[in-house]
C-alpha cells in the first residue's frame, strides 16, 4: 500500500496530469498560477525523548517505534485541502513525535497504558484520509503526540459464511479487505472515494458511507460487532444482529473518531461478491426532477446499488471539453444508477427501477455515462492535486437533510459558498446517498487561489456551515467531525449532547490522551 | 383506551374463556387448579405527603396529580407473569405514591425539576406493558415514587408527506398512533404483541420490534429524531436520516428505558398504508429446514413483511384440538409469511418469496394458517390470564443470535428451561425477527404451578438466561432490560459497557431520580 505524502493524494505514479485542453479551460476559468509545493520541508524535532520512548519500545518492540523524519512526515495530518496547502507551504508542525505500530489488541492496550503513564497524546492512524482534521491532535497539556499506526493489524480474523459476517482488523485498507474477502467469494461493498487508502478502522470510527450505500448500506449499518481498547479497559460488543438490551453501545464507538477508544476489530455483515455489475446514466431536466425521482425510488423500496445525481453545474463540468463548454446544448442533470448482484437480481431490479425512472420523465443514456463514472470513481483527489498545482482552490463539503428541506439547504449552501468565494468561483453539487426520508448533498467548489488560500477556504466553509446549521441539517453526512466541524457540531447536538459526549470521554479516557481536540466540542 | 388492572392483561371484556375442550387438554397436561386472583387488595398508603405534592400540583394542575388507590393500582408494575402473580396474590407494594400527568415537554420538565428538588423517583408510564420489571423503580433513597403518566401527550405533532416522517407524542398507544396516521393514508407498521396497549414512547425507550419487522424494520430503525427531557436539560436530536456527526446520540436515548430522560416526542419514518395485506402458511419438515429457508430469504434480500416460524412443539400446540393432539400426523413446523403494500408490490414480492420457499422444500398451505395467525396475533396475553386462572404457569422469554449459533442457542435454552421446570412442562419456540446475519428466538413455557410460582419461574428464567449468555447471545431481542435482566445484561456488555452507561446516567440524571434501579446494572 502506497504511503501518502502530506502534500498530495495517493500514489505519485497515478497522479493526474492535466491535458492541454483542460489547462486551457482552467486558464479561462481561473487563470493559471504556478503553485508547486515547497520541497525538502521537514517536521519539527520529536518532542519525545529517548528515555520515555524506551518504555514504549519495550512494550511493542524497538523496530515498531519510529521517529525518523520521513515516517513522521507521512503521518502528518489528513487530506483536506487545507491539510495539503499547509504541507505544500512546508508546514509540518502537526507531525507526530513518534509513530508506533502495535500488533493486535494487546499491543494497542500496551501503547495506551504507556501513553496514560507518560501523558502522551495518541492519534489512531488507519489510512490517513481524514478531511476534517481528525489526525491533528492538540499538543498542549501533553508530553508529545504519537501516531498509533494500525499498519500491522491487517488480518481477516474470522469468516462466518452461515451468518455472512467477517471479523476484520482495523488496519486493512479498503482494497486489502476486499481482496481477503474475495478469497471467500465475499464482499463488503463499501466504496467511499477514499476506498483505495482508507481503512476498516477508519470506516468504523467515522461512520463512513460508500458510493454504493444505496445497495450495501452505510458502514455503521454493516457493523454487527466490535472490540475497542480504551484506557479504562476493553469493550467487546455485538451479541446479536440487533437487540433491545439497553442502548446500542456499538453506536457509541461507531463515530467516536479515536476519542473514546481504539477500535481493534470490527465484525461486519458481508455479501456474496456480485456476479454482475452494471452502471448506467439517466438525464433529468433539472436537479429537482432528478431528486424527486430518487425520492420516489427510495420510498418505493426500489433502490439500485448505486444512485447519484449531479446538479446542472456539476453535470456541465463533467461533460466539459473544449468543444462543448459554453455551448448551447443544455445537458440537464446526470444521474448514475448502478446494479450489482446475481444476473437475476440485477435484471429484476434494473427493470423495476427503469420503469419508475422512465415513467417520471428521465431519459435513459445507456451504460457509457455510468461506466465512465465507475472508472473514475476514486480519482477526484488526484485531479484536486493537479488543480492545486495550477493555483486553483478546490475543496468539498457535504451535509444531509430530510427531503422536504433539500431545496432550501441546496440553495442556502450554494449561496453562502458563492458569496464567500466570489464571482468566477464554481459551486457544484451532487446527491450520492439516498434514504426513504432524505438524502445527502455533496458540494465541490473551485476558485482562483488568493494570497492565503487556507483562510480563503476557511471563510467559505464557515459561512456554508452556518447555513447548514441554520437550515437544521447535519454538519456532516459522511466526513465526521474531526477538529474542523466542532463548533457546528456543538450547535447541532446542543449543550446536553455535548455534555453526554464529554461524560463518556471522561469515563473511557480519564486522562484525555485519546486524540485530544478531536470530536468533543 | 382501557386501563389494565395489574392482575390481568387488557380489556376485561375481551378476556379469553377457555372452552371445555381446551380445559380438558389443560387438565390432561397440567392438572386443573383453581387459582383466582385475590380480590379487594389495595396499595400501601402513599408515602408522599400533601405539602410535598402541593408543589407538584402547582406545576401541572391539581387535577393531574392523583393519589387515589384505584389510579395508583392500575399503574403498578408491568405485565410479566411474575408481575401478574404478585398482583393476583394481593401484593401491590410497588404501587406508585402518586400519578402525575403532565401535558407536553414543558410539563415533563416541571415534573423532573420537582422530583429532583424533593428526591422523588420518577417512572415514565406509557402503556404499562413492560415484561421485564421496567416499571418497578427502587424506593430506597427516595422520598417516594411517582408514575409520570404520558396519557395527556397523545398528539400527532407534525406530518411531512414529502420526507415521509411523522412526529408523535409518547403517550399515543399503538392503535391511537395508527388511527392518526391513517387520516393521512400513512402507517408506522409497528405491531408488537403488546400493540393494542403499548405506547410510542415505550417503543422508543425499549427498542421494540414488531411482528412485521421483516418489512417495516425495528422501531429503533424507524426513529429519525427525538426530544427528551432530562434533569440536565433537553436533548433534541435528528438533523438528518443518517450522518457521520460523531456517535449517533439518538441511539443512546433509544433503549434508555426512562433512566436517562423522558422521551417527549419521536419523529419516525412512515409508509403509505398498505392497500393489500395477505398472510400465508408454509409447512417445513423441521425447525432447522424452516430456519434455513428464512436465512436464505434474508440473505437474498427477499423479505416478506411478516416472517415467522414455529418449532415442532409450538406448531403442534397451535394445531392442538381434542381430535388431533397426540395423533400420528406429524405437523412439521408452521411458517407464516405476510405481504403488505400495493397490489403490485405484494404480487412481486410474494412471487419471489414463493419461488424461493418452494425451491427449498417448503409446502404451501394457503392463506388459512396465515389469516388465523393474523387474527389472533395480539391475543396471547389473554390466553395466559385464562391459564393462570387454572393454575398453569405460562411465561415467555426471548433472545437473538447470529445464524451459525442458532442451533446451539435453541438447544441450550430449551434444555435449561426443561430441566428447571421439570417433566410435563412444555417449552415452545418461534423465530419472529429475521436479519441477514441472524434471528431472534422466542420461547413460551407452560408448567403446572408449584406452591411459589414466582420463584418457580425465576429459577427457570435464571438458568435459561445463563445459557443465553454462555452461548454468546443477547439477553433480550425486544423486551428490554428493566430490573429483571440486569445481572445478565452486565455480563453481556461487560464492565466497561456498564461504566459507560453509569457515566451517561450520572451526567443526565445526577441525582438518580429517573426510574432508579432500571436498566443500569
Amino acid at each position: 500500500m502506497t504511503e501518502m505524502h502530506p502534500q498530495r493524494w495517493g500514489d505519485p505514479a497515478a497522479a493526474t496530469v492535466l491535458p492541454d485542453s483542460a489547462l486551457g479551460l482552467v486558464e479561462l476559468a481561473f487563470g493559471l498560477q504556478d503553485r508547486p509545493p515547497v520541497s525538502g520541508a521537514t517536521p519539527p524535532p520529536s518532542a519525545l525523548d529517548d528515555a520515555l520512548l524506551d518504555d514504549l519500545r519495550a512494550a511493542v518492540g524497538a523496530e515498531h517505534v519510529l521517529t525518523d523524519d520521513a515516517t513522521r512526515t507521512i503521518r502528518t495530518r489528513g487530506k483536506s485541502t487545507p491539510d495539503l496547502l499547509r504541507a505544500r507551504a512546508g508546514d509540518l508542525d502537526d507531525a507526530p513525535d513518534a509513530v508506533v505500530r502495535p500488533d493486535g489488541h494487546d499491543g494497542v492496550e500496551a501503547v495506551l497504558a504507556w501513553a496514560v503513564e507518560h501523558q502522551v497524546a495518541v492519534v489512531p492512524f488507519g489510512g490517513g484520509t481524514s478531511v476534517t482534521g481528525g489526525l491533528a491532535a492538540r499538543r498542549d497539556g501533553f508530553a508529545g503526540v504519537v501516531s498509533l499506526d494500525l499498519v500491522r493489524m491487517k488480518r481477516l480474523l474470522a469468516v462466518d459464511e452461515v451468518s455472512m459476517t467477517a471479523t476484520l482488523e482495523p488496519g486493512l485498507r479498503g482494497p486489502e479487505a476486499e481482496a481477503l474477502l474475495a478469497e471467500h467469494g465475499l464482499t463488503l461493498g463499501h466504496y467511499p472515494q477514499s476506498f483505495r487508502h482508507a481503512s476498516i478502522g477508519g470506516f468504523a470510527a467515522t461512520r463512513s458511507s460508500g458510493q454504493s450505500s444505496a445497495g450495501y448500506g452505510r458502514f455503521d449499518a454493516m457493523v454487527v460487532g466490535l472490540t475497542a481498547a480504551t484506557p479504562t479497559g476493553t469493550l467487546r460488543l455485538g451479541s446479536a444482529p440487533a437487540n433491545a438490551a439497553g442502548p446500542d453501545l456499538r453506536q457509541l464507538l461507531l463515530g467516536s473518531e479515536g476519542a473514546f477508544g481504539v477500535i481493534t476489530s470490527v465484525t461486519v455483515r458481508v455479501r456474496r461478491a456480485p456476479a454482475v455489475t452494471s452502471y448506467e446514466g439517466w438525464r433529468w431536466p433539472s436537479f429537482d426532477a432528478g431528486s424527486d425521482a430518487m425520492r420516489t425510488l427510495a420510498q418505493a423500496g426500489l433502490m439500485p446499488t448505486v444512485l447519484r445525481l449531479s446538479d446542472e453545474s456539476e453535470t456541465a463540468i463533467n461533460l466539459a471539453d473544449p468543444s462543448s463548454i459554453g455551448g448551447a446544448e443544455d445537458p440537464g442533470c446526470l444521474m448514475v444508477t448502478g446494479y450489482e448482484g446475481t444476473d437475476e437480481q440485477v435484471a429484476a431490479r434494473r427493470a423495476a427501477v427503469t420503469a419508475v425512472l422512465a415513467g417520471l420523465g428521465g431519459t435513459a443514456l445507456g451504460t457509457e455515462p455510468g461506466e465512465r463514472w465507475a472508472h473514475g470513481r476514486f480519482d477526484g483527489p488526484y485531479l484536486r492535486d493537479a488543480l492545486l498545482d495550477h493555483g486553483v482552490l478546490v475543496e468539498t463539503l457535504e451535509t444531509a437533510t430530510f427531503w422536504s428541506n433539500r431545496q432550501r439547504l441546496y440553495a442556502d449552501v450554494r449561496a453562502a459558498l458563492t458569496a464567500s468565494l466570489g464571482e468566477g468561483s464554481l459551486v457544484l453539487c451532487h446527491v450520492s446517498h439516498v434514504y426513504e426520508t432524505g438524502c445527502s448533498l455533496y458540494f465541490t467548489v473551485a476558485a482562483r487561489q488568493g494570497d492565503d488560500p487556507v483562510a480563503q477556504w476557511q471563510a467559505a466553509k464557515a459561512v456554508a456551515s452556518d447555513a447548514i446549521i441554520a437550515a437544521g441539517a447535519t454538519i456532516t453526512h459522511h466526513h465526521a467531525i474531526g477538529t474542523d466541524h466542532k463548533p457546528w457540531f456543538a450547535r447541532e447536538i446542543g449543550d446536553v449532547g455535548v455534555r453526554v459526549l464529554r461524560a463518556v470521554k471522561a469515563e473511557l479516557d480519564p486522562t484525555g490522551v485519546l486524540n485530544p481536540g478531536v470530536l468533543i466540542p
